[in-house]
């Protein structure tokens, strides 16, 4: 496994992988969840790339940007284990260097649950995206259903910009509670990592509603909503039924939709997502 | 020479041309400017595409977009005639299709100049190149000095978004009598053809002016100014000395500027530009 700093370095590097690459970006302090899709690019793709970037136009003023957790060691040490051939780990002063002036923005998507609160946040996502896929020229990318917005963003992105990459889209990764794995997790004390449960019974209660005949998107929200009232140490940022393809908030009845939420466990902030209805077709990559 | 119209069928074009790749990007209704670009392309290049797309998104509700000349057929002959191995004419509909949403913006350099008249303009012309780029994965890319300030964008957006692909400025070419070569020159009659060499011509007199010793910013830009109001049929809409690399106005003594104007002869909007003074380095695109 090669792991290299510089760009230059980089291309270099990425010369000599053969095709078809699959690429995976992540902020580092690797779990299950990277992991697993690590190993599905390890299955699909002749060469694996890896990037770690703690991508601070990702993060707002008053985010955790400062208190993010690091473990490159570990990080690369679980990345060797898994057989991956070229890992990335940029300097913030050579992705955002002095005159760096350019931004990737997808308009609707962005206006609704994650991106209605954490302002510029998918901005910076998008960026760091583009940048890393012009970086690696990878043929896959593989992204978490975990960040369910980003995923649909970066689908946008990768159709809208014409982008010669096959976007895939994998399963969360759950601890056997429920709690869906997440770097941020590390944060939460033992009464929090308690707590954290919540949100998986939340959102599990109002699949089940579905799955008994509720179409109402109200219904399915109150239901959310209900079940988080009941753990005092968290405080629901939003609980959502949304179109899994527009975002925008449901209302009345429906036949599919993304459940989501944002939930302060303490001081900690988790998202967790279900989708709940037969799927459409994802976006075509190609015309 | 291969003309595609789908981006399935440019992809698979592209799949057999050998690299480096030089692209050229146009809106059509080509002439001895766009061609010099695809001879320096096919010189210096193994394989060379071009682009024909009169991109809306960079066109203002007000301007010349359902004007705009086209003659697609003498465009092929020419661009045959010059070797090209590969034209991409996609459609309005496929470039921006339904749910279209995504936007490149480069937020400093475009304040100034065409981008502080034209708003939106250098968003359009961004995302279409960086459209361009996915679609094509050219090696190198090439611009017309012509329109300085988009040829100073697309590369601080390559550098910016880490575009592996070498941005070429080629210089402006000009009538005999100096008028900068425009696909917009079609608009004008003749009155109007011989009033528009007060461009090149008020160009000049602040070139020569600088060449025998003026360094102060406002001296070249009165002399600009001077020059284009001989002139009845013409109304500059800005006449400007600016730091070729910030592209903020400068005022005071200086070292080397970009003198550049835009001016309406008639109804037809022309822009023009020249450098004085020693070029530092141009942005690298790698780190």
């Amino acid at each position: 496994m090669k792991v290299v700093v510089g760009l230059a370095e980089l291309r270099l590097a990425r010369e000599s992988l053969a095709n078809p690459m699959g690429l995976i970006t992540t902020m580092g302090f690797l779990h299950e969840g990277h992991l697993s899709l690590v190993r599905r690019a390890v299955q699909e793709c002749v060469s694996v790339g890896v990037s770690i970037f703690i991508n601070p136009a990702q993060f707002g003023p008053t985010e955790d940007l400062d208190n993010y957790p690091v473990d490159l060691e570990r990080d690369l040490d679980l990345l060797k284990a898994e057989q991956v051939d070229l890992v990335w780990t940029p300097t913030e002063a050579a992705m955002y260097g002095a005159g760096y002036q350019t931004w990737v923005e997808v308009e609707e998507l962005t206006r609704y649950l994650e991106g209605e609160i954490r302002e510029e946040h998918f901005r910076g996502v998008a960026t760091v995206v583009t940048k890393m896929f012009n970086s690696f020229q990878p043929n896959r990318a593989y992204f978490g259903q975990k960040d369910a917005q980003q995923a649909i963003v970066i689908r946008r992105m990768v159709q809208d910009l014409n982008f010669p990459i096959e976007v895939i889209v994998c399963p969360t990764l759950r601890e056997a509670d429920g709690l869906a794995m997440a770097s941020r997790n590390s944060y939460l004390n033992p009464d929090e990592r308690r707590a954290a449960t919540v949100i998986y019974r939340a959102l599990s209660a109002a699949n089940e509603l579905f799955n008994t005949g509720e179409r109402e998107a109200d219904g399915l929200r109150a239901e959310m909503v209900t079940l988080l009232r009941t753990e005092p140490l968290a405080r629901a940022e939003y609980a959502s039924v949304a179109d899994p393809e527009t975002l925008e908030e449901l209302h009345g009845p429906l036949e599919r939709a993304l459940l989501s939420m944002a939930v302060f466990i303490g001081e900690t902030r988790l998202i967790d997502n279900m989708t709940v209805g037969e799927e459409r077709g994802s976006y075509a990559v190609d015309d």
